[in-house]
């Protein structure tokens, strides 16, 4: 089946192992090389060879003789000699091929034509160099490619949709000299390639760090992890914006949030909970900053006498965040920086609480013209997230109490001020990355606000009963994963910082 | 809005919490204690009180004056005392109101006439008491409510859909006493109640605690979490059992597992990734161990030498959750054994690996026929399960070499035998929690498998393009959350261990 891979190869499948090996054909002492590979003795694992990583490749391994699998990143021949690149993910050692005693021309010839992206095993020995390798992560070293040590693990199409070297490229840069940036579109519908640079690789290791760190904060005030339906039987919020799934003979919605089902875990005693999953948003807008689905980082917890312990607790976990990607995460930030230059981000202890009424005022100050209770723009919020940076020197902060009237039903109005609400966002460089209130837990009030904003009472019926039999007042919020990653990481496109983004106009891979 | 609350209540508002406060008015202390709570000098935090948690109150805290945060459990009034039962969540306390110095007589028939579930503040004297009080978690004191300070928070309506007490009974228990125990529809219909039940509690703890377990493990051996998109555009595995979303203008559908998304990331190099989140089967199976949605723990990674590489990891990786659900969460086990009492999970180090030739010689030699490549039923299953524990004493074993022809057409084939493949899955108390291969990573050889099972080619394009730029070997698994603590705790139905469970015939709460 694999015929079509011409390049004097043959193919054999180790016996126990079930993998495939296409070996190129140098010569005997190779091929009888494979033979101890491919033959039964594969399953003695003590004859399985120990594979080094790159990013262990330093000067304290000089002069060792190590096998290693990578994948082709750029190959140069130049006469007698062919240089590799071999890459494993934001690692990268420069491999050398050369005519001599232990490599014929056709080696090197061989070596030259692997096609990039193909995955390899190599044996090699490690040498020191005298200048550094300013193009590799390891620039102490490379790998000399003696004995006749070249296996094709997985062989790539010779033709690859987009360049690594391109979809890195920082914008603008080099195009004097002609050389070509990747757009989005290519790079989202080959992400599998996209997904390999050092940029990619990066975002996501940062993004995987911060769920870690959401959780494990939390985990340790206390709270427990909660697993929400997403498949829902009604709409909660009205019905707007929800995507409709036919289940069996009747018709479901996919959850907008978690957050009715996070309010029943409070009201049965859960006390503060968190869940990290997919939410879905049916809504038709193609903006830098909204997917269709998402991943929620949801919280919610019952609180003692002040909504204000929620917000607490909240900002807490954000500034945790921060820590640890500031903390551990410095090598993926400076990568990505490396393509999209950003500003470090930075952040308060404690965190900026501003009013929405303190708000509206810089914003009437720096000649906005808006209502008191108008809900505030994407423009002025990113205004706003300007004044507060020059003001406060804080990309991340708290805006209080908005307008009751912009809020969901089953938001708290503000006992003192009815015309506002114990809810909160909050935002990073100027986006609104939480969305958060104390809800109402009271039955009757929270029957009264939904008959106010018209909504049909029998379809939220199980959400309401959830507080007929005692609620602890409680409150919480939900943040967006992507969001979160794209701001702090300076980044202007929410697409980068989602493995496999979904809009209105994209479904696929 | 709470006129309807009648028992000499009157109801105020924190000016600054927004905290509903009902207060049960019974003298004059009392009021001038509650305007305390609800002025202005509520947002100076030093006037807080401190909540005591009932798990704190052991002899230690003895003649302390305490506030205290919890629902009514119990309430039971004899003669001139009233004794209530304080909870929160799995701990209870025996508190009493008793005529006196300190209790007013209508004191005590108020504290009687609070509804179970309601929320309550009180203050109260920390007593040791003389005998234990069996029915209580917390069995060394009792909490004497002597001054006039109870506040109910949230009131319960009166009459509870079921009984917390009946909710936790054991099977026939009490039977003869006319003692009632509560169908499973009911505790799922009122789903908010029967969560607070002590079983409840300690199960859906003990399933935070198996995620945390099953990602930290991971964590340390290099894993990185990936998070997939669930709507996807193609019903990847033929069509069957798949939920169809409008999108927009066209149609979408519901993610059967992240499989595929997963292994695009091997792809794109991210080398060993794990995910968690759920998982849609519009499957209409009505049985005891089927959602149609329920949470996948995913497991996805390149190997170097043999795909058994990947069933170690798996392995480990279980035995880490199984030690640390043992270690750490004894008292939740043991409080859902009182109420379904079950053997304790047994396993070994390292993990019981058969293969599937092996087994049907088993179940052969126990007088079942069947063929020795048909897919093993659900009651050979079970039965093999009580072979295996029978001959080796294990609860958890991997069941390798499935035959080809029942295994999805991504399977890598078992190079040995044509007929078999380099499939396994995996058993707890003698069902599939987890079902896994080494998957096929060339491009070819994909495509004729694919075409072998008659899947439309022009469907998976973009999974079969994926391994067009060099693919490493890999193998994976998807681990069903729900039937893991079910499976570990000895429990018989899969909605016991499911939060919100959706099957076909349930959709609410």
């Amino acid at each position: 089946m694999l015929e079509s891979l011409k390049m004097n190869t043959f193919y054999t499948r180790s016996q126990e192992a079930g993998l495939h090996i296409m070996h190129i054909a140098l010569n005997k002492q190779a091929t009888s090389q494979i033979i101890l590979l491919v033959g039964k003795s594969m399953t003695q694992k003590s004859l399985y060879r120990t594979l080094v990583r790159v990013q262990d490749l330093t000067a304290e391994k000089a002069d060792q003789l190590i096998w290693l699998r990578a994948r082709v990143h750029t190959s140069r021949a130049k006469g007698k000699q062919c240089f590799l690149v071999l890459r494993q993910q934001q690692f990268n050692v420069q491999a050398l091929v050369a005519v001599g005693d232990r490599a014929s021309k056709q080696m090197v010839k061989f070596a030259a034509n692997i096609t990039k992206e193909s995955i390899v095993d190599v044996e090699a020995a490690v040498r020191k160099v005298e200048q550094k390798i300013e193009s590799c992560s390891q620039q102490d070293v490379e790998l000399h490619i003696e004995r006749v040590s070249i296996f094709v693990i997985s062989q790539a199409e010779a033709r690859l949709p987009l360049q690594l070297e391109d979809a890195v490229r920082p914008d603008g840069d080099g195009e004097e000299e002609g050389r070509a940036t990747v757009n989005q579109d290519t790079k989202l519908d080959n992400r599998v390639i996209d997904l390999r640079t050092t940029t990619s690789q990066a975002i996501f290791r940062l993004q995987s760090g911060v769920c870690q760190l959401f959780r494990d904060t939390l985990t340790q005030k206390g709270f427990v992890e909660i697993q929400t339906p997403k498949i829902i039987s009604a709409a909660s919020e009205g019905g707007a914006n929800v995507f409709t799934v036919s289940y069996f003979k009747t018709s479901a919605y996919l959850a907008q949030s978690p957050q009715l089902y996070k309010q029943m875990c409070i009201c049965a005693d859960f006390d503060k909970v968190f869940c990290v999953g997919p939410v879905f948003r049916a809504e038709d807008s193609n903006t830098h900053r909204h997917l269709t689905e998402f991943v929620g980082l949801d919280i919610e917890m019952a609180f003692n006498y002040h909504y204000h312990e929620v917000i607490d607790s909240i900002t807490d976990t954000m500034v945790q965040i921060f820590k640890g990607l500031r903390d551990n995460f410095q090598t993926e930030i400076q990568t990505v920086n490396k393509q999209f230059p950003s500003e470090p981000f930075k952040f308060l202890e404690p965190t900026l609480r501003l009013e929405y009424t303190e708000a509206v005022a810089m914003l009437h100050e720096a000649g906005v013209e808006m209502g008191d209770e108008d809900d505030l723009s994407t423009p002025n919020e990113k205004l706003l997230g300007r004044l507060v940076k020059e003001k406060y020197d804080t990309d991340f902060y708290v805006l209080d109490k908005y307008p009751l009237a912009v809020r969901p039903f089953y938001t708290m109005p503000d006992p003192n001020n009815p015309k506002y609400s114990n809810s909160y966002d909050m935002f990073m460089r100027g986006e609104e990355i939480l969305s958060g209130a104390q809800r109402i837990h009271d039955a009757q009030l929270l029957t009264d606000r939904a008959t106010h904003h018209q909504i049909d009472l029998e379809k939220i019926k199980a959400y309401i009963d959830s507080f007929r039999y005692g609620a602890p007042p409680h409150g919480g919020g939900g943040i967006g994963l992507e969001r979160v990653c794209m701001l702090y990481l300076g980044l202007h496109n929410v697409r980068q910082t989602s493995m496999f983004p979904r809009d209105p106009k994209r479904l696929t891979p």
